[in-house]
């Protein structure tokens, strides 16, 4: 299997999707960024007044989606049909994990799409919190499963 | 301590830099993208052929950098005097590091388009990769260190 | 009926159009400046040199239609197939309209684009005429009419 | 008085700001949505879930800002120093509306910075609204005060 | 034969192309930078280290490609399928060639996105080498070819 | 001399510009592009309707002077103060000439806007004619002189 980004000389060019179908696509990425506690319980406790610091996240998440084209440099331009943004606050390993789901009909797949909104909503909670708390880490941002296309369903498996 | 993105109200706003000292400011940031050791054997021995992987993943983190507030909403607009971006191979975890450097006069700091940088870098190694290898996971996305203004020198404790 | 860009616990999501049909769909936006009538005398007789005022606002408008989803957070993309904008001079009321027409076959409508348009449109015109007259007033930023769609043709009722 | 975007053979150009001094600016512009009181009471009484549709409102409106060059052709592109977005609900005339502050210091006004950031917020509150009621009207948009520069202090005189 | 981007009172707006047919279509253009001989010496033998120089311009051409409805005011957005940037260096003229190719399926040609990314191609050499020759000079941007649309085929006569 | 914008391995970065001084600069640069003496007698004649064409690309250009750090991956956001585009009509060589100036007070140069203007001017006036000439061809794109910085002053010579 060779790497498609890549033409015979090893440059880098978009890749041809003219003859790739067109079918729903789906694709669900995550994110997670880890906390001091104390960051945490001031988040869930709405001393970082609630509502506002997911919302924002959840916003620059989307509208990241929509520009992953012009961020990651081969990636196609693409006419999402639908972007979801979902938090959950996990105490037992102190953090605030995302996941990201991106639709659409097209030629190519939309896993890029879901990665960057996964990484920017992530960025956005470090940047709304990081007057309280510089030494957050941002990671487990990685596919967790897509549709359509010629290579069908993937899972990830844990 | 409060967190300086929400008024009095719990609402998002643009921190008001304007009493703040245009100091030298610095900021150090890391990434890491995990993949399969076949898929790192590809890059390593230029079957990804070389130089265009990373490459290309060194441009994107740059100019990411330049586009952080146009992506993390309540980010203020900089000129960045510097920015750089390099890699590591890493074996023994079969990953690829991104570390980037950003650097700027100004009257607020750059983790956060250090931050973005190494995200986007390692999105983009993703991007070039992910037709081998679906399951790649990033991480270790952090500040490592900064330096200049009010809150002076910070470095990581490992 | 509901809001439909809120998901269940009420956070912002991208409307799902996948199961929409494909459909032309234009819709009209109207928007006004009102202003002194001295500038606006000028902006008649050529002493702000004719052309160029409107020829600025209109190259604007049409931009602006085109970024659209960047603007508005939770807007799909879209791929115009046709904008225009045009102008009035209405001495009564001391002001200048703007009309913008969008036109495109897709599972949205165009409404945001429109009204986008002829919002940048009057703001731009602010900006060339703010030098003599800072009091001014953009108001009547509304659809007109829209067809395409399940909902069908809409028109607004003066 | 001339306008001073035109050259002398009446062609837009961005004007020369070299000489002018950089001073601390200020500017606060307004704008205003107004619909249905049904509307307005599904968006009071949180059926529009309360919260998302200001804070989505609120932070296209402080993205705007940042962009405002992008969108206005001869504006300067500036580094804002602050912006804040507030909303108030108006029974009486069963509108909502939006009051921005920009404030930075340069060598040229915000002005056009604070009437963007207005103007997006009211289309991201139609957008955010528009499935409910499609007849809503933006107005108002104006300047009420601007500090700095040679002009020095103006206030709208109402 | 009139100019299809203005109306019939030659006023811009964006042509509309709803009852054109989606087609195959392709563009090739080319561009040219002309620099001393010694600068040509220095990126063929790697003193301007090998590789990267070109990378980056053909990063920025891909990229270019994709914003160029961004740029060129009355251009459609549009999905492209594919793009490559090629170069070639020919010591007779003294000069670095780059060759782009664009493809899709639309309603409306690709010319101007291939144009538009050999243009940055060059642009991207001459910033790159700009340090040792500011004297270079940017020619030959054309069109090579182009196929599909009602006009169907077109190739340039030497 | 070395070119600045690789690092000791040849790896591209943005050229720290920390300890160079702000100095006033400026920076003149031209474009052509060559068209059918028919298709300039439209132009000329208003058959292309006077104005709009030139007035459109004269907007394109200043606009892509401040995308410029967009669109080339090394180069520095700036803040320019002052940005013209001035075109004129040559018959002898069946053509329109593009000349742009660039100034800001800034720490590095303005060459790489005045050239990017003067590109996309040319773009913009391809994309306005194309109907009636798709072989016109743009040359011609170079520095014609600059001030300012440590380099001091740069003349072209013809």
């Amino acid at each position: 299997m060779t790497l498609t980004h890549l033409n015979a000389r090893g440059e880098a060019s978009m890749v041809d999707v003219t003859d790739k179908s067109t079918t729903q696509r789906e694709a669900v990425a995550t994110g997670r960024i880890f906390m001091q506690p104390a960051t945490l319980e001031q988040l869930v406790d709405g001393e970082l007044p609630k509502g506002d610091v997911l919302a924002t996240a959840r916003i620059a998440g989307i509208q990241a989606a929509k520009r992953t084209h012009e961020l990651i440099p081969l990636c196609h331009a693409l006419m999402l049909s639908k972007v979801s943004v979902d938090f959950d606050i996990d105490r037992d390993t102190s953090s605030v994990g995302v996941r990201v789901m991106c639709r659409l009909a097209a030629q190519t797949g939309v896993e890029m799409e879901a990665l960057t909104a996964a990484s920017v909503a992530c960025l956005t909670l470090y940047d709304m919190c990081k007057a309280v708390d510089r030494g957050m880490e941002i990671g487990e941002v990685r596919l967790e499963r897509k549709s359509g296309g010629r290579s069908g369903e993937w899972q990830r498996r844990h």
